[in-house]
């Protein structure tokens, strides 16, 4: 190595300044070859992709806005509430939301709440024998009220603490079986997509061009006849999820409206078109049965005179439905790369350097 | 190439072993100088990059969080409904949303509706000769109710079928020209928007330093004159997204509130600043005229006596405003790297093994 | 370097063709070794990451749902209100959200407001001394309604603009201290939170596989005894976020709860565990004392006879908790990736080429 001693080699080390060895090929033929397709390359990239398609940004993430109408009427005849219909302001909660809707399916109403006393629902902890049991003050977590430190006849044979609530108290032990806005099923929703990719300027909405308002009014999304209507029949996207929907109306549950919009823009604008899928977002079979479904708690205020508020609670059950869009652009250039990559091994039989068995070195081209 | 029979070749190329080949420089100068290069650029990433700045990490989304809040009010004289005030409790619905507002603009109100039954409002499903036309129980999609089987005068020449429904049913079919809260052009908003990066602890919001409390009580946002001002006319934001506030109010829409707070967090964090912009999220001029706009139907509930529930039906035109908050950290060690490539050719010429036309290999350096 | 004049050199530059040179190692030993390293990378990607783990891909974003159940109840017990108990559906609003839910903390109600003539709250804008200082048809940024045109008696001393709009006007220039619902530190939330990652057709539940019903009806996180309990007290979230919610309560504010899913697959899905932090969104001390806090008014309408609307407006004060649902797979692949490049490092020492000091080239191995 001609190197004289042992701090030779230790400089050498330090102040040797490595790089790659490049080889160069002095031939005309292969060099003007090699520089007609470097100047093809560049020129498709500089004026197609970049300056006529615009695609100079590898990728892109969508922006999405999303609005959602639901149509349907429902008619129920229960024993309490008598022969009512139920609307879309009545079973839409609220009655706008950004990507999110949901669709009442079941009801536990109680009407004629106001502020007073009552016997608190039996259960293990607020069932009491005398006053002592009761702690004025307290509010049970998952009580009603706050307790009077009083305990009160709730039946016959029952006693409980009494609280300070919206009385009479809601009594959610019964959940209505079947679900008494099970024909929800028939619903049918509307759902207006409007995605964008600013880097490229490229716009689209889910209702294609070729989509008129005839056919509009009367289509319903099919996976085999009618893959681009934007009109969803809620019993057949809960059916597609995997869920059988009177038995998910019972409880209530969340599904997930997936919009694909991975487009690759190389392509004309008219093969981007959206995938639609389905699936259930919260867990259906829970191994440990907790706190199954979705539901919540609203009311409806009333005053019959000036001084008195009273209201109807309302547990509401059902299902909401979450649209999810994606899309993404597959990258023009990272192509564009690998593909000049390609070619700069055209001549690759060129590049290596043969090393014997035994050590030596071999000329570089035999 | 040295090589005996086809077997060796195969040989040779199976266990050949291939690597780059390197360039070694001894020379002292050029040593020191391409070691002293390499120190300061690992010292710089080391000490200022990854201690003082912390900025190991090159890139992180942002976390943010908004909130809005609407100032105006608009006094309309409508026939119907007599003078009336709207505030904002009244028009912004609903009263707070994660990242979204929505402005009503325009209204078809229908008061005193309840429970009961009444001709559907006429169309070429609706429309019957007699009671045999129509079918009780049967809920038309695009109906009010659920048909009771009967056929009933609607007016004087026209007989529709009977529904069961929310009676009077809402008339849509003539919307209020100019809107009814068209006004709500000069109404001002204020957004409120708090970012962080964790990765960096960098935490910023958009009512800057400078920003105090008497500015900030009368300035509008002006992308010229105020360009850091968070309150927004929604006139202006309207017009530069391109759109006639007056013609959009009457239908509805969605527009794009875009915040932009790509910062590069080498630079001191007061040229970290958000960038607004406005653009139409929904479709504006459908080729197919298919469901413009932007409405949604919500009721307000009574109770005049005990028994009986009224409502006012509202079909709510307007403009939904979506707050979208983009943010990405520039990568801070890819330039690191890039700047070491670049001084890794500063011997270029020594890299290279010419290759004459006749194949002969020339000395590595001449 | 063999040129013969400037017009040769410069067709050398043009059309020379240039390529990385490649050094390849004839040694039976050698090559077979890096044969068997590059089969073993290769089968083990092949068969234990892409076809036993499914992790040919390398990350994937989370697709997250959330629903939320807050539980509770306070009596307040007001001057003017008298004794009322507070119940989830009147503290939450709205009843559900999507990633959020707002739990009101202080409150400034107006009662029985409609439609008429008052005049406006005083301030330096609205004061007056005659008619002349107010303008029909005006509507003030900051005002309450539509001036009339009249100045009115406010007070004994103070005139102000008379205005139409929902009077009486609410005066919230007095906040309550300390917060109406200050007690709402004790409430609970039980936030339930599905994730899937579909590439890897991985899903899970906050509410682990070994959580039972009688755990979850008892516990309440806590990061040292309970963390994985899904249920959170609310004071306990401020405080980690470094807050005091007595003080928070009083004007509002936003507190993000991070749910941190970013698993490695590689592993069992056991480790696969959400960890949680909480941190105040919004900005608590703003330099500039600037729009302070979180809140926003809304009203209840009520109808006491057919004609006659009245509300109650509410201006709400409370903590909006925003639920940001985090999660990223590894990429199993890019570790792989590196592996191999280091593997490719075992005979560095044959990649050099030495050059002396003088510029003569050594044989490549000596």
């Amino acid at each position: 190595m001609g190197c004289k001693n042992c701090c030779s080699i230790c400089l050498q080390c330090l102040f040797g300044y490595e790089t790659n060895v490049m080889l160069v090929i002095n031939n005309k033929g292969v060099g003007a070859l090699f520089r007609l397709i470097q100047f093809l390359i560049i020129a498709y990239v500089a004026v197609y992709v970049c300056w006529v398609q615009r695609a100079y940004q590898d990728t892109d993430s969508v922006i999405s806005s999303v609005s959602t109408k639901v149509k349907g009427n429902i008619l129920t005849n229960s024993s309490a509430a008598g022969v009512h219909v139920w609307d879309v302001p009545e079973y839409v909660i609220p009655p706008q939301g950004e990507n999110t809707f949901f669709v009442l399916t079941n009801v536990i109403p109680t009407l004629g709440q106001r502020q007073s006393k009552c016997p608190e629902i039996p259960s293990e902890v607020t069932k009491c024998e005398s006053d002592s049991d009761c702690k004025e003050g307290y509010s049970e977590v998952h009580g009603n009220g706050v307790q009077t430190g009083r305990c009160v006849q709730y039946s016959d044979t029952i006693k409980t603490c009494e609280v300070q609530a919206w009385c009479p108290l809601e009594n959610d032990t019964v959940i209505p079986k079947p679900a008494l806005l099970g024909a929800a099923e028939d619903f049918t929703v509307l759902i207006k997509n409007n995605v964008q990719y600013p880097k490229f300027k490229f716009r689209k909405r889910n209702i294609l061009h070729h989509i008129n308002s005839t056919y509009l009014k009367n289509c319903t999304f099919d996976r085999k006849t009618d893959p681009h209507c934007p009109i969803f029949r809620l019993g057949d996207m809960v059916t597609e999820a995997g869920e059988d929907f009177s038995v998910m109306a019972l409880k209530g549950g969340i599904i997930g409206i997936f919009i694909d919009w991975n487009c690759d823009l190389d392509f004309p604008e008219r093969f981007c078109i959206p995938k639609y899928s389905f699936s259930r977002l919260d867990n259906k079979n829970p191994e440990n049965n907790v706190a199954p479904g979705y539901n919540f708690r609203f009311a409806k205020y009333y005053k019959t005179n000036e001084s008195t508020e009273t209201r109807t609670l309302i547990k509401a059950f059902g299902i909401r439905f979450d649209v999810i869009v994606f899309g993404m652009v597959t990258a023009v250039c990272d192509w564009v790369m690998l593909t000049c990559m390609k070619d700069r091994d055209l001549y690759a039989k060129h590049k290596f350097i043969h090393l014997n068995q035994n050590g030596d070195s071999v000329p570089l081209v035999s």
